[in-house]
């Protein structure tokens, strides 16, 4: 089966807090360091930091140059192998449109959330990777917002675990899917 | 297939650093809420952080506090709950002791190792889970000391992505390789 591109988008708003308010969350350093590295072992091409926050982003900008070009690069290649793939956008129709303008295709959206009952399995999502560039698209806080599930994309269905607890770190989460969708083709 | 438990254990001595030095690495907040949260979502038995550093038994023993009885509970009863499984051991060897004395049965340790070639596959160690109560071993910093890999003990293959890259955080690993043993008995 040929396997089209995947990205991965880590949303800081619109996002939602533990009283289920719409927030915008900070970036955190281990995030982007975690998501980048995870998402590099399974050849993700892209991973969007999504943040309508100025100041944010020009943070994020200098963590990624760190690694990127400056002392980090040379402490660590490894690192800055990862950090190639990271870029920071306000929104992610903002990703979507980089995508298309750096591909020519479409980016299209798959959202995740822990409470969800609606999604495709993980079968079905690889299914689509046969036809479409996917966008990975994962919360911080409490979850993605409301009105992001409300545009008609399609949704993953949450990782189960050994029973009903159901509150993986983001960074466990990206690393169960990516590897469920991308990892160990013979098992 | 009946399961055995299985247990976990975040080695931070004996670690090798990026030039293969035997070191102590420090604990980390988050390596204890990552793992903690993605055990328990497994149906992890036992969470145990090795560090033979009294100072840094201390330390965990505050976090685990805050989580468990303190604060934490209140304001976040989920991670409470996670924290519950938290135990701080001097060695590997105390934790097997620790698992004897709570449950009359061995303990059997399984290590892993981003560059080990010698390990069993993931169906296997789910074979031995049949078995035996299983100990899986994380190392910190740059991975667990030759050493251990001198006892005999079985070692399981790495997790590999999609390339050659081989660089995940052990918060990945670790939720990757829970999932591949105990996750989605139905694919």
């Amino acid at each position: 089966m040929k396997v089209r591109s995947v990205a991965l988008a880590l949303v800081h708003h619109p996002i939602i807090d533990r009283r289920g308010d719409l927030v915008a969350t900070a970036v955190t350093n281990l995030d982007i360091h975690d998501l980048a590295r995870t998402a590099r072992t399974y050849g993700v091409s892209r991973f969007y930091l999504v943040t309508p926050l100025e100041e944010q982003q020009r943070l994020v900008q200098r963590i990624i140059e760190h690694w990127r070009e400056g002392y980090g690069a040379n402490y660590n290649p490894h690192r800055a192998e990862a950090f190639r793939l990271v870029m920071t956008v306000a929104s992610l129709e903002d990703a979507m449109l980089d995508w298309q303008g750096e591909t020519g295709r479409p980016l299209r959206p798959i959202l995740t959330g822990a409470a969800r009952t609606d999604g495709i399995s993980c079968r079905q999502c690889a299914g689509l990777l046969a036809e479409h560039d996917l966008l990975l698209v994962f919360g911080t806080g409490w979850g993605l917002a409301p009105e992001l599930f409300e545009r008609g994309w399609t949704v993953l269905e949450p990782v189960v675990g050994a029973g009903d607890y159901n509150h993986l770190p983001v960074r466990a989460a990206v690393a169960i899917i990516l590897d469920r969708l991308l990892g160990r083709p013979v098992q």
